[in-house]
């Protein structure tokens, strides 16, 4: 109670000011806080950007629904049932629920659905591969619902707070349990040239090829889509090279099984012949033959971590920036082994 | 206008009838029926009852939010994320937002879940391998919100509207797709004995069988549970018989994946040695090496198919019992070929 004595005048201040300066009631300015309808979106403009003007925060906590908002830009890939899966045990810890929204192609979701969360006020936002409009973070910000992506791109944001992995450290584990066990002759298929995370695979990959000594033969990096097709066709290149090599890293499971494919359709025999290494540790990794030695990216544990984050914004300050890093391990199985 | 001013005065004779048996105010009854705080349990059990004898069914319509629920039982399962794609693509049509929540083992989700659904009034409730309790049901009745079941168990309550597949059709499918090829030693691994899905799978496989004339040898007929290890266990069982089968058919992609894996090690070629056929079509049965053979199951379509009929139940009597079954198909890839 003593709290809330100290708390609710300035409140209630600021948003009188609001009215005042906006020459609207009182009821208006909450009508555009709740999202209800009444309100022409010219006031309504007028009265958001006056908010911000203002620096109004709503105080979270206890007013919110026990509800935690999950945006994917595409449902379609399929890591997507990993993240669900953490945000969803979290949400559940904290007997929550999950509201699903895919914001499709513009990676951004609508405007109805800014409007949504305003009126079902949730606990917190997770954005995975989908970004907000400055207009949409300032409007979750005014009431006091906070974001955090989750990044596994490696190319955060810098006023949002998020959650990636160890980018860096995947690409020398990949390239260091091939040299030693004895490669030498090392492709890597590469994500798009455009992705951090992908720039920061091909990285620690080099990192551990000159830390062991051994020079990259250029011809033998190629760049993908981080798709099965194009481990199929870049892996087909390789395995035709005159030197082709002995060991490939691809930059995600699915153009390892790219890689597979290739392998099959020219009789080159995995793990004798050819060794590959992944890079995700998607569930289907251990359901292929042979099972695939990979770099575990913690999915999951990305999107639980980000819900316990966002959860524990609800009463904080949210201005300073703040980036989690996940560790990656080497996952080894049976697609790798020592050149014959 | 006039619809609301007929609509109104029966439904809130009704909520007055209740309120004065239960000897009770409108508001607490108002209460019970929005999951507000402020009402005993005793108080909350007898007017929920109440409101039940009286057949009382709040209207649904424009008083609901843009919110589908979605609950699973499990999240683990290779194929929720195509259940869930299919969910959210028809609510993001009808420009809403899904509330997913895992119901866990205990296969009903909690009576928190009930409450949460009660303040969030959602258009309605798919259920996937989950179901309510009687009270959860006549709950959810009382305040109109329809729900309907994505049953690819086939084995649907008789009391809620229901979407599945048509699995004994699934079955002649695999069957008659190996017949034609040739062969005559065709295995099944079956899925559990207490899954009418798996049941109609098979007596589907065995009608196809007698329809071509051929007897089913039993000791090729042999019973998993649907996982990978089955087809790996069951898989090497089959192949190290005295007269191996040539072709197999797995009662899902992931015992195919199995069988797959007990080929590899046994030295096997698919399909040169052993046709195998799936079902399901997940995802990754066209990603694995040799692509596979396999009964589509159209779970992405089911749930769409689910999600458009729980939306137009909305104003709709719910008392008679509907089930759809969608057709399946079979999708030919390299993994079957006729014997050698």
């Amino acid at each position: 109670m003593a709290m809330e004595t100290i708390d609710r005048p300035p409140e209630r201040t600021t948003l009188a000011v609001v009215a005042a300066e906006a020459a609207v009631s009182m009821s208006t300015v909450s009508k555009v806080l709740n999202a209800r309808p009444g309100v022409s979106e010219v006031t309504r403009a007028r009265v958001e950007s006056l908010l911000h003007a203002h620096g109004y925060s709503r105080r979270g906590g206890a007013e919110t629904a026990p509800l935690i908002e999950l945006v994917f830009s595409q449902l379609d890939e399929a890591w997507s049932i990993e993240l669900i899966r953490g945000v969803e045990r979290v949400a559940r810890e904290n007997h929550m629920s999950v509201v699903l929204t895919q914001s499709g192609d513009r990676h951004s979701p609508g405007t109805e659905w800014v409007d949504g969360v305003t009126q079902r006020r949730p606990a917190g936002v997770i954005l995975v591969f989908s970004d907000l409009s400055p207009e949409q973070k300032r409007q979750l910000r005014t009431r006091g619902i906070p974001f955090v992506v989750v990044d596994p791109a490696g190319d955060p944001a810098p006023d949002v707070p998020s959650v990636g992995s160890a980018n860096w450290s995947g690409g020398v584990l990949a390239a260091r349990h091939l040299i030693d066990l004895g490669h030498r002759d090392i492709a890597m298929i590469t994500g798009p040239d455009d992705m951090m995370c992908s720039r920061a695979r091909v990285s620690g990959f080099r990192s551990a090829m000159d830390a062991a000594g051994i020079p990259v033969r250029e011809e033998l990096i190629v760049v993908g889509r981080f798709l099965r097709e194009d481990g199929i066709i870049r892996g087909k290149e390789l395995l035709s090279l005159q030197r082709p090599p002995t060991g490939v890293f691809a930059g995600s499971d699915l153009q390892a099984l790219g890689v597979y494919e290739a392998a099959r359709e020219l009789g080159v025999a995995i793990p004798d012949d050819l060794s590959v290494v992944g890079y995700d540790d998607l569930q289907i990794a251990k359901w292929v033959g042979p099972p695939l030695t990979t770099v575990r990216q913690p999915l999951t544990e990305m999107a639980e971590q980000a819900t316990r984050l966002v959860l524990g914004l609800r009463n904080a300050d949210q201005s300073g920036t703040l980036r989690l890093d996940l560790a990656t391990s080497l996952v080894v199985r049976q697609s790798s082994r020592p050149p014959s």
